[in-house]
């Protein structure tokens, strides 16, 4: 499945931008990054879990906000992106 | 249909932190914020038409990166929240 992350971390303190720097990590490892704290996951049920798991872990559930978007597919017919393209989106193909 | 806007604006400058609030502004127009930049919008194709034209008179394309995510229905079937619930959300009934 097709899946959207954003997330709203509060960093006024030091462990809030640690908090920040830990839930980049676990979305790195699961997806994309396409904006600053937005990611895009093509994961399947079992990848699912483990990653709302890792984040759990990570957030504080006072402080912090995750949403997490269920897709229609394919991705690029309901996506309209508007202003500066991805830098590098590693899903599309390295030509040389 | 049901609509996600996420954006990155380019702060570094006075102008970048004018255009971000002009971009809230627009959002706050049309939809919902559910995040410090994404927001939820129940749109026509009328509105939608005249919310991208709105936001693409607000962006520097060169330095911004706006994203439209046309959203599985009925919405709250797809998303999944972690953390801090919103604090206010208009779309819900105020019960007194």
């Amino acid at each position: 499945m097709e899946l959207l992350i954003t997330y709203d971390v509060n960093t006024e303190t030091a462990a809030g931008r640690r908090r920040l720097r830990r839930v980049a990590k676990v979305c790195e490892r699961f997806g994309q990054r396409v904006q600053l704290s937005v990611f895009e996951c093509v994961i399947d049920q079992v990848n699912l879990a483990l990653l709302i798991d890792a984040l759990e872990q990570e957030i504080d559930v006072e402080q912090d906000n995750l949403r997490l978007y269920r897709l229609q597919e394919p991705r690029k017919k309901y996506v309209t992106v508007l202003g500066k393209p991805l830098e590098h989106d590693q899903r599309e193909p390295l030509i040389f």
